[in-house]
């Protein structure tokens, strides 16, 4: 490659360079930092994503984009010299759309209104909460006008996290599947008393969950010598290198499943970014490509993986001899208790089948928010009559319902749906590997991962951000994002549990 | 204040940020940081100390220092913003000063030397390292060119480390106690068998450890809101503001000194942190001043304080429930067995008595070298018999010798003499102290530590880097640094113990 090449690369190094250190600190913050260092490090962030900000957004960037373009003229498209171009264009054209000052704006209010949401929440007062949601709405609309899109102001939004997605992309997506899980959830209601989640109900000792999942997501292939453990009250997953891979998790000790499957999730976030090509250390390409194929990671490894009969198979004796309370639970009953399903308020302790019904919720309210649908003191009443249709039980209040989310008061608008194309996108990809490999499941129920893991590293995993979310999907599987996988799925797997 | 000023406190917030952030880099990758991880940590620290260089040396700053000398003409000496701006004239100064060409060379070098030090080290071979030795001297006589000097280039290294000091200043002061030093030590040497350590190497385990130190550094006021304490290999303290102060410290099972009086060493220099004015947050103040003056934090509270006899009066009967193994000690017995001289060859493990006799030892030697004055390859040597003249032994290998620090590989050439002078300053502070407040021995043994800490505060935390050391001395005492508070302190203390 060229002079202006490496002179590109080696700043967009630099920018990866803060960015991720910047990460570092917003890491230590949730794990590490004492209680009174809070507002020095928003102070150093702040600095740090000043200088980021800069950085991406600077007359040489443009410059070196526009000689590289001409130096590199004719590299295949999935090599990585066109691949950091294309990508660090797309990163340019992004961050110089949305004027400095509507940045600023949006940076302020955000802080402002997660302080009036956290109180609105906790008095279970929307009332309170409603103007500061409009003021949000209008800036993110705002946003999304300078940030350009076609049909629908969503389409600028979902392009942030889901490059290339639009609106009526996931409406066709999600309206092709709710009907199908409106009718399994309705049908499993029926039948509740067929699974008995009492088992992983008792008190189990917090350093032996400890013991267990760490060695569940070390066989998995979640590296200790380049990763960490820790404890945080909002789990998460961060990597500062390919090479610096941290998870952390959340203990309950009368309940084993937030912490077992937590960790799973975000081992599952932790090997992606593990997993992306060494040559592209450093670099801005590596992190995985999208939130959604980000989460179909986790949530493949979490339930396609951790909740299968397969898996419990092998790892209950594990289980058992770590709490022996456990010993005389079968291991249907304990695959019975894993997967039970419970229409429920609260999104994050959703279960696989009525998850993307919350999803859905959100997303269509969104959208009506964003295009002056809605009448916004009317927003309590839509979301509990639409929830009631769904999931057929109506939130006895707003903290556990319309208030529950931080995201809208972060700004985070087309956010939520990336977490349902996850979960479809987990099941096509664990149908291919299985195509491609037919004996993973059996693997799996032996405690052996390699194969799935080695297939995810080399169709998915170590790309990082090359390709979009729709160009991988259709590079490793052939076809579009598409619900039937996961509805199938979904079908297939409660059907045997609640003899359907 | 006016505009200019405002401009360059935020300028210099953000350099601060940036210095901040990178030094939680670090922090993080001597508690935290996955093995793997170090590369790209590398890296992340490369391009932050870039900017902060960049910050450090620009035409911007530059330009804000010259209106704003204009624009508080007049202000107060001791004024925060005089202050201010006396020391960011310092330092851009002193950045200014080394050619950027320099600083990398150097920068590139240290990393090699250490490489082929810690080799030569482990294989007892110091003509493998001698040509690198000769290199970074070289390179480090150039940075005191750079960086200009009346007498001697040893006075622009001291410089860096203990602003306006110089080469005969400390001369003096060495030449001034090292006979009587020389003597103490002797005398003690033929008394060894009058004092016991036993009590303190036996089988202590780290978790009690690790309670009774803490419980020690709490009450000496070390602030867990605001800190933390960790384990790291080599124990040191760092701060990213006021608020968040992390201390580190090592266990060892089988002696219980280390960790004890290493925490109490560490929370000295994080207290210091701690105390600067909150009116400096997130300032190029809000630090300790020099590192002599760190060091005397960090001695007072591990030898004035943690190594009285009246502190053990009170400590002891604690120590005692958390050891019952140490039942049966006496105060006079365990006051002893934590004070015993004993001639050694290692820097970093040797006694009040003995420390500053190493550091006299690679003060002469240093200047000697940075002023062509040796014979490198008789190095060895000259270290060996001057090492005899002083304690009195003969070091048997070079790694327990000549090789033994990792500070000249490093390029720290200067650095030694500030633990020697941190050592003296200890007690004439402490003097001062107790001058002013004369209850404070009876405090300290009744477990009360907040006269001594409030005046601390007062007198030297909450200044910051406003002053040098000489100028706080001054203000603080009333003398200039000296050694004679120190031989006193010591001659009596072991005097005592050993009845010389």
């Amino acid at each position: 490659m060229g002079e202006r090449f490496n002179q590109l690369k080696d700043y967009l190094a630099e920018l990866q360079n803060v960015n991720t250190a910047a990460g570092l600190l917003g890491w230590d913050q949730q794990v590490m930092m004492p209680p009174k260092g809070a507002q020095a490090r928003a102070a150093q962030l702040g600095t740090l994503s000043r200088i980021s900000h800069e950085m991406q957004t600077s007359d040489t960037l443009a410059r070196l984009l526009d000689d590289v373009g001409a130096e590199i003229d004719g590299a295949a498209y999935d090599s990585d010299e066109a691949s950091l171009l294309r990508v660090a264009e797309y990163d340019f054209e992004q961050a110089t759309k949305i004027p400095t000052h509507l940045v600023v704006k949006l940076a302020q209010e955000t802080i402002l209104a997660h302080e009036v949401w956290a109180k609105a929440r906790a008095n279970n007062d929307y009332k309170s909460f409603q103007p500061t949601l409009e003021k949000i709405m209008d800036l993110t609309r705002q946003s999304a006008e300078a940030l350009g899109y076609k049909d629908n102001p969503y389409d600028a939004l979902i392009n942030q996290y889901e490059r290339g997605m639009t609106f009526a992309q996931i409406k066709e997506i999600f309206d092709g599947h709710r009907p199908q899980l409106v009718d399994l959830v309705a049908q499993i209601s029926k039948n509740t008393d067929k699974v008995d989640d009492s088992p992983v109900h008792q008190d189990f000792d917090i350093a032996k969950q400890r013991e267990f999942a760490t060695w569940v997501i070390e066989k998995f292939g979640f590296d200790l010598e380049g990763g960490r453990i820790d404890e945080a009250v909002h789990p998460f997953a961060n990597s500062t290198s390919i090479n610096d891979v941290r998870i952390t998790t959340r203990y309950n000790d009368d309940f084993l499943n937030p912490a077992m499957f937590g960790m799973m999730h975000e081992a599952g976030h932790g090997m992606y970014e593990a997993g992306v090509s060494q040559n592209l250390e450093g670099n801005i390409l590596a992190s995985g490509t999208s939130l959604g194929v980000h989460e179909s990671q986790s949530r493949m490894w979490e339930n396609l993986v951790g909740r299968s009969r397969g898996f419990w198979t092998w790892a209950l004796p594990k289980l058992q001899e770590t709490f022996p309370q456990l010993k005389g639970v079968t291991v249907d009953q304990f695959y019975g208790a894993v997967n039970k399903v419970q229409p429920s308020f609260i999104r994050v302790e959703a279960d696989e089948a009525t998850y993307n019904l919350h999803i859905m919720l959100r997303f269509e309210l969104e959208n009506d928010m964003l295009n002056g649908k809605i009448n916004f003191s009317n927003l309590p009443n839509i979301w509990n009559e639409r929830f009631e249709s769904y999931l057929g039980i109506v939130p006895p209040t707003d903290t556990v319902g319309v208030l529950q989310d931080v995201h809208w008061s972060a700004g985070l608008i087309g956010y939520f749906a990336t977490y349902a194309l996850g979960n479809l996108l987990s099941v096509q990809y664990y149908n291919k590997a299985v195509q491609d490999h037919p004996t993973i499941p059996d693997e799996i129920a032996s405690g052996e991962f390699s194969t799935l893991l080695g297939w995810l590293r080399e169709n998915i995993h170590q790309h990082g951000r090359k390709f979009t979310s729709a160009e991988l999907t259709k590079r490793v599987t052939g076809e579009q994002i598409n619900s039937q996988p996961y509805i199938t799925y979904l079908q297939e797997k409660f059907g045997g549990i609640y003899g359907l």
